[in-house]
């Protein structure tokens, strides 16, 4: 499984990104997983077209919006092994910047997912992504994971 | 306003330690916050004996529990300035641990917040609860906050 996720901006927290840079590490048995950043634009709808320009053709599109739809950490993996049985080898996951998604980025979006009704920074949303990815394989090769 | 965060087990991840910190000193000029770590217990109920036994008298307790109410941060930031405006000079948070919140806990509660329906590992709740606080505060304040 490739897992691509594209973003806007560099992580600016040294917290964060060391967080980041833990759950990639953790993950390299089980994906290959690499992060995407683009430089931050003027419109929003440039930004949406630089951030659907870094994905592949038959890539899986899961886009984090606020407004999406809920999983569970459980449910969320379950489909991350359907679409691997289904044959999809490579997911991209898209997080927007601090001005939210361009309605382009919107509808390309094969799911849009939501972690909360509360709003989280967006680089804050980056490290609970490759958490709750990792606790995804976890789940899915019925490994324990300390929480 | 006081706030006192009640928690199980020490963080362990150093990118979680330096997150919550940098909160914590954000939230300096706004509130009175300390983190008060319990050891974990052999049972729930020991655990739960102990965490309530650091909630002082009067304070109101609001309980982390995925089975909780989701709030958008607008709403949680109008809890709180309510709160404030009703005499509440002290909140008491309680995150649990790895096994979760003993019934004593939950009935114990004043209100029990919901993050999301995903499970996020106990200490990584710490770091979006005060980020949170943090984003909480800025918004009562008409602050502006970049995310």
């Amino acid at each position: 499984m490739k897992i691509r996720i594209v973003t806007i901006g560099k992580l600016k927290e040294k917290f964060l990104i060391d967080g980041v840079n833990e759950y990639l590490k953790r993950l390299k048995p089980f994906a290959k997983i690499e992060v995407c950043e683009i430089a931050e634009c003027k419109t929003l709808e440039e930004e949406g077209q630089k951030l659907l320009s870094q994905v592949l053709r038959d890539s899986f599109i899961i886009v984090l919006d606020v407004a999406g739809e809920m999983l569970t950490s459980e449910e969320f993996a379950k489909k991350i092994a359907a679409l691997n049985l289904h044959g999809v080898s490579d997911i991209t996951f898209i997080i927007g910047g601090a001005f939210g998604l361009s309605d382009e980025v919107k509808r390309a979006a094969s799911f849009r997912l939501s972690f909360s009704k509360m709003t989280f920074t967006h680089q804050m949303a980056r490290l609970i992504l490759v958490e709750q990815i990792y606790r995804a394989f976890k789940i899915n090769r019925n490994e324990p994971y300390h929480y």
